[in-house]
């Protein structure tokens, strides 16, 4: 059988099934960017491949995908950061300029090039760590033009460098200044102006909202839902990060491809999200950053099977993370996740959170060939470290 | 004025006085290794260097000092972690070969190359985040041979590598089992055989102990600090990180260098160590991955005006940590620490908890040319950001 490039001597991570899937004796096999072989050496079929690289022991891991992150913003909070350190209240840093509006009004004063270039070097801090998906949503622009600028960058990402880009439109993230005490007229904005415009140039892949308190309602996201239902999108949200509104279940109702950081999640919500098959995808950075107490129910979430995906969420405000591995140590130190969890929550289940389950997350044939190539003895060892990167090479659509 | 290398057009966190010692349009000179002039450009002589750096506005701060981590030993734990994620208890994580013993005996097993070879990843982590001096303790030998050939592994990392290292003999780090039962045997071996052995041969910089209820006791400690004292090498302590048996009032009273971890630590502690002069060196990333819930008494410290070091504590079983610029960010995000705190944490005050200070930590005349140059807009993003490495240029003596 022919193949341009064939894995020898490694061991392999294929997260195909429910665990791991872990073959010590094994091959990988990709012809034209896709994988035809994945599995033990001994079930290969005898492979004719312009280029054989011998992985000498090292483990295979599909590459690692990043399902949650506001990667494409203006500006940073590390001055907000410092101040809130030092003792300031919230009005002080307000008066300092802080807080969302801040970063909307980088976002909106950063041309497409500026923004592609200052997520230049996060995107690259995630793909040194062996990441070949990224999520990237809008957000922080909260008016046509930036949004549509923020998405276009977003895309742009995907062009410069060997990476896959999978884009959000999250228009509805905060109310901009300009609709101050009127909610539902942003919101209307959103799905009557700009998320048709958003679907036209093809610029998202998918439709966010967050529901909170000091976000929007339940009635306002499910407006959200309606319209990007109507383009044919499929939608997310941010729910029950800091309250229960009961968003997941509105979301699983949506069939939405998964509801993101869920630490007030309740067991109905656990329950519709299980039967929609919506992931749950858990962000451990924020709840560290912001110094969280509620635990998200992960043993709820476990009992109901609910399948569970961990990304960085890096955003300027509350997650200034762009290490997926570190992600992986909170989710196992902060929530209690196994290490097969933490692993399955990058590959296999993060894929799922895109919507890409049939394309990426596990190594098996008819997948991307997206490959992280390990210096590791065992696979424990990418979620028990905190700041150490042992990526030996990463491949991505078979390069 | 002669100079081998002029750095100019660059930001300075000096960290000389009391805070990070800021200068907007700075210039740092060296010749033979050692900083002839740190300061505003204004006020500098003309120089006529040999070499020239323009750094184009970039942020130079001391090079950065770990000044507690067991960076040398054998095997990793991370399959213990990943029993104990699963659930498994004390008892079936023993059975499978957990605990400090396992370490013990990996590092047992292990030649001098080998401990040096497993040590240079993590090393080289440390070091690429601008890191120019780093304190490794022995203590998982605990027998003669052992210890010996970890402390000689360290010394050697300070020739494989641009970086200075500070040795430190933690002999009396936990009882080896062929001393079960007979603490006060292994002590007296300790001081009366092997302490002697590592001082005659220069192999240590310092001498420290664990006191604990599962370490040793204030008396034992006591023993090995007059032992220290009777060799001219200076003490540290590991004290009161599980309990408060006031070991660090003890440590004080010997005149230590540091007292680290400290979280049961109280008010009297506090106060000797102040009249000590005795540096606290907190270690967040133990902190957060034991998951403890007490934290150490960081506004009694400040209030008493004890200096306040941070460092990763690199080891297998408590910290698998290689990041100093995350625990910076611990430091802020899980113990408060300002950004100030924090900067002044891995440069300025680490020098004392190493008894450096007339040496390194600090950008002033006499010091030796130990530089980090960053590429940030301001110094609080070294704390801020997690998983991600800005450093632009490391300058190790000079070079
Ligand atoms: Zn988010
Ligand atoms: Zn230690």
């Amino acid at each position: 059988m022919r193949c341009d490039t064939l894995w020898t001597q490694a061991r392999l991570v294929t997260c195909a099934g429910d665990g791991l899937g872990l073959v010590e004796r094994g091959c990988v096999a990709a012809r034209g960017g896709t994988i035809v072989f994945a599995g033990d050496a001994a079930d290969a079929p005898m492979f004719d491949a312009a280029r054989t690289i011998d992985c000498e022991g090292r483990w295979i891991t599909p590459g690692l995908i990043d399902c949650h992150t506001h990667l494409v913003h203006g500006g940073d909070r590390s001055h907000e950061f410092e101040l809130r350190l030092a003792g300031a209240s919230y009005e002080e840093i307000a008066r300092a300029g802080g807080g969302i509006v801040s970063t909307m009004r980088a976002t909106r004063a950063a041309s497409e090039d500026a923004l592609v270039a200052s997520a230049l070097p996060r995107l690259d801090a995630l793909i040194a760590e062996g990441v070949t998906t990224v999520e990237i949503k809008s957000g922080y622009g909260l008016d046509a033009p930036s949004e549509l600028r923020m998405l276009r960058a977003a895309r742009r990402l995907g062009q410069e460098r060997p990476v896959r880009v999978a884009t959000t439109f999250l228009g509805a993230h905060a109310l901009p200044p300009e609709y101050a005490g009127d909610a539902d007229g942003y919101i209307a904005m959103l799905c009557d102006d700009l998320l048709p415009q958003v679907a036209a140039a093809g610029l998202a892949d998918a439709v966010d909202a967050f529901c909170e308190g000091i976000g929007f309602s339940l009635a306002q996201t499910e407006r959200m839902f309606r319209a990007a239902a109507a383009h044919g999108l499929p939608v997310k949200l941010h729910a029950e990060q800091l309250s229960n509104l009961h968003g997941a279940a509105l979301a699983a109702r949506y069939g939405a491809l998964s509801a993101d950081h869920l630490e007030h999640l309740d067991e109905a919500g656990v329950a519709a999200m299980a039967q929609a098959g919506t992931v749950a995808t858990l962000l451990p950075g924020a709840y560290y950053f912001v110094r969280e107490t509620k635990l998200p129910p992960v043993a709820a979430l476990r009992r109901a099977g609910v399948k569970i995906a961990l990304a960085t969420d890096c955003n300027p405000g509350t997650a200034p993370l762009t290490s997926l591995l570190l992600t992986m140590n909170m989710g196992a130190t902060l929530f209690g996740l196994t290490v097969d969890e933490c692993l399955a929550g990058v590959t296999r289940n993060a894929a799922r959170a895109l919507g890409l389950a049939d394309t990426i997350g596990t190594l098996e044939a008819g997948k991307a060939c997206d490959l992280a190539i390990w210096d590791i003895e065992r696979p424990a060892e990418l979620v028990y470290r905190m700041g150490f990167n042992p990526l030996h090479a990463r491949i991505w659509s078979g390069q």
